[in-house]
């Protein structure tokens, strides 16, 4: 079971519009079950650095379906994966990467965003999840 | 002056639907004008390596300001720039990566269409080219 | 609204100039609006490995519009963006990479200095930034 | 030997105010004896796709002491280095780049242009060049 471009859309407007309601300025990515991207979005005057960084939070979520906050908490010094991030490419492993799954509870996908706060990202990544299984 | 993200949808959207029309499955890119990714899909079932391909069209159009279709004919064996394609993390120099302007004529990005015959990438390319100025 | 080269030599000669004042060596790069590479020198027994952090000094900068030294406090093991350095190629998140604005405060680009101590290098970007409002 | 700062600066402020005679925009890169960036400037509207490739000219004239379009010849199909740009993260093998040489004849960098026809860009090079024994 794959995420449909449809579908992909659907997530990638759903956290456009949280992002526009915060006044937030994202890039937002959206990757297949592969992990290849899907679909993606550059909102207007943000930051350049967070094209990349979008990307590689919806491929983190998806390589190893976590929440990239969570992947953080054990790539620090000292954690079980330390710096794991030199893996794939370049992992991203803050906040802001949620795997998307479909209403049986299957992963079909993920959504990285980058450009806000953090907390802000991940609250529109949550959003654009949200959309699929409404 | 550069593309605005309402501005690519359109034309991913444009050059989408002629896909759609036409039954031919693309990755469709759209880059601004400092050749940043700006708004990016993956149709359904389309080949997983017309991902990069798309991309990379849409960046050489802007890169070297020309139809990638025009640039592939120098680079040919004894063509006047050949394997100009290993600079710049790699180009792709065959048709489907088109300039888009503004009204006024000024480049303003650039679209790549992967996924079908050359020609029919170079044909949904134009449409979404088109929709800009229409 | 884009840096000039014009502008970018200027800065870059500022910077150079100071970097002779201090007796520091140095390598200073400036990019564009865009982040791309609009003008680079690398003074006589810099070190070689400042070529390419200075670029990507320059990058990071404009890439997030803050100072590299700001990024880099976030960026620390526990830090809210920590190991970002992985996104976008690589990124270099300590002191010496400043964004560029023009008289009405709009970024324009962005300049980075390597080859003395952050400190030096910081100072120096400094002197090259404040020469584009002079 | 190397070519000294202030000698890549001549170089290339030469090489510039021929192609600015020329009406030609161009991106303009100096190696030194090591092949390593030395300075670089990009002429305002010149194409974005030609900073690397400058950078390439001037990098592959000094990998092998030659006028790239000389190199050129050579790896064509059935040419005895055939497919060589695929090495050293990509050569670039069309006129534009030319080793530089002191006033004793020895090599002591290299200059690399693009961004006008591959004949204006090996003039402006050549002019380069010859700035630097004058």
């Amino acid at each position: 079971t794959d995420i449909t471009h449809d579908e992909a859309f659907k997530a990638l407007l759903a956290a456009k519009k949280k992002a526009e309601d915060s006044n937030v300025l994202v890039n937002i990515a959206v990757v297949d079950a592969g992990a290849n991207l899907k679909a993606f979005i550059r909102m207007d005057e943000s930051f350049l650095g967070s094209i990349d960084v979008a990307i590689k939070k919806a491929k983190t979520a998806r390589y190893f379906n976590i929440d990239t906050g969570e992947l953080g908490e054990l790539t620090q010094p000292g954690g079980i994966i330390y710096n794991i991030e030199h893996s794939n490419g370049g992992l991203v492993t803050f906040p802001g990467g949620i795997p998307i799954k479909n209403k049986e509870g299957k992963i079909i996908g993920a959504i990285g965003v980058s450009g806000g706060t953090i907390e802000e990202d991940r609250t529109i990544a949550t959003v654009g999840v949200a959309s699929i299984i409404e």
